[in-house]
């Protein structure tokens, strides 16, 4: 475990349920450092192994099959530890959007690291929730369809889940002239919509040609409370914005995602929704999207296809189809 | 084209605009017979075949790739038929919900249509619209899951959509004593539902051990008008009924789907919805279901996996994770 955050933890809770071994953990936070691994993942016991702060030693010392990296999203912050793993002969599961699909994104540091994945005769593979619902699902819905011109995926998560940090993030509670100024001159990482674009136009068996992103506000209609903030949004003011990632294709097709992080009303919730413009039109969604439990449990489903799969790094294209793992009683 | 009906002139007219060469046609309908395939399929141009009754002098003077087979939806209407396509060197694709999966429903004939099958080096496979929705779009969902105790699929259909004999069949306006006494002397085929359980079982890695129908009326809340049969279905009597299909797993997962045909009120309309119960709780739906075009288009891009997979009776399980096709503008 490279990683033991709270995604890294229920990981860690879903692997001891079906068995795994969990045979080292690598944590930052020193109050974390010394202590067993089951009483940081919160597993109810104790599993006789110490959680550390150094990744050389713990993969010296204990040989994973796999390394599971819940530590960063994007390359910068990824190539360095993913990296040490390869090296070391561990094959690296990560829920890094970035690495998803980092082929364009980053190509240098993706080829360096396939390169090494080669040499070692392991696998790298980035999954999570984008791999059901913003890949997969998508991709199989397009295979119903007899002529696609646009494919258009709408989500949204509530600032109020996440608390003050990022709601100061999204611009709640800024006047539309404040948020037009910081989106000017803002400095943003790249959107997580991009990667999943481009991993689902592959999978789709599209060629992506080019990216875009813009950004929108969406401004309260009535007066709105936001509980990460303890605060009321007034009427006209920020709730927090939508990203609008657009991929076009050597086909045609144009393949976009809209992502709204905002402050939400009494009636609004977390979705996922998917349209496909062209003959016919087709539609998903799903209604109920317990996010951090869908990331997880899609990347404990996948462990076995990543074990399978050929050595380098390994995008979805290249993967089984996603399917349930039933745990088996008896253990690993 | 093994039968032009609707399904099969949709599917010659996705095949025509895909560059595909339709190399001949075998339908019943003596009024067709003669006539060109694109006057028939309603193509809008004359392709200079023409459409026969006999299967084998067409397969013997045209040796197709591949049959695309839209005749009927039980074994015993189509293993004599899909055995002559084997028999001469064809691939067969088939609409006929039990091919989809009928290793466990006519196990005899599907060893037999397997053995020829892998004796002339070709491939057969059933598919349609449930191969996307109700198979492995399902699947997909329960990839993202850790834990599932049951899935329910509900789905639903409009008596009106397909004329008074359906209208009857689904016993449309008789009362429910009537209805109670026909569903204890009835001698209705199979239903799909099972079929499609198990190879989403079998697609999602779990092993069936037995399966179960139950048949439920639906009956009239309100007087509901039966454009079917140009009456009117009052209060209290029979608008159609549900069936409930169940499969049980070794695993202990319980596969449900539930399946309506009844005169549609005004604020009802096609749906295909699927619940997974477990640890978390999922769920997808497809509000939009123009299920003529899902099982055409499906079946059409499903060709090229057919083609390229290893002789025999192949199904969902051992092919590709279903996708779009792009159509090649220049042709084949």
């Amino acid at each position: 475990m490279y990683g033991l955050g709270s995604m890294g933890s229920l990981v860690a809770r879903m692997l001891d349920e079906r068995g795994a071994h969990l045979v080292g953990a690598v944590v930052r936070s020193p109050d974390k450092i010394g202590r067993d691994i089951g009483d940081v993942a919160g597993l109810g016991k104790r599993i006789g192994v110490a959680v550390s702060d150094d990744i050389v030693s713990v993969l010296a010392a204990a040989s994973p099959d796999l390394v599971v990296m819940t530590i960063a999203s994007y390359m910068e912050d990824m190539f360095e530890p993913a990296m040490a793993c390869l090296q070391a002969g561990s094959n690296v599961i990560t829920l890094s959007e970035e690495l998803m699909f980092s082929r364009r994104t980053s190509p240098t540091e993706t080829e360096l690291l396939d390169k090494a994945a080669c040499e070692a005769g392991v696998t790298l593979t980035g999954t999570g929730h984008q791999d059901g619902y913003w890949v997969n699902l998508v991709s199989v819905l397009m295979g119903t369809a007899h002529r696609i011109d646009r494919v258009v995926g709408k989500a949204s998560w509530n600032v109020d889940d996440f608390g003050a940090e990022l709601a100061r993030d999204q611009q709640v509670g800024a006047s539309v002239a404040e948020f037009d100024d910081w989106l000017s001159s803002a400095s943003r990482p790249p959107t997580f919509g991009r990667n999943a674009l481009e991993q689902l136009a592959v999978v789709a068996g599209l060629n992506p040609t080019g990216s875009s992103t813009d950004t929108k506000p969406v401004i309260a209609e009535v007066d709105t409370e936001c509980r990460a903030l303890n605060t009321v949004v007034r009427r006209g003011s920020i709730l927090g914005f939508t990203d609008v990632d657009s991929l076009t294709t050597q086909e045609g097709v144009l393949l976009t995602i809209e992502m709204s992080g905002m402050v939400y009303g009494p009636h609004d919730a977390d979705y996922n929704d998917w349209t496909i413009l062209g003959e016919p039109e087709l539609n998903l969604r799903n209604q109920t999207v317990p996010t951090s439990w869908t990331t997880c449990a899609t990347m404990v489903n996948r462990i076995p296809d990543v074990i399978s799969a050929p050595p380098g790094y390994v995008t979805l294209e290249s993967l089984p189809q996603l399917r349930y793992r039933h745990p088996h009683p008896s253990g690993r």
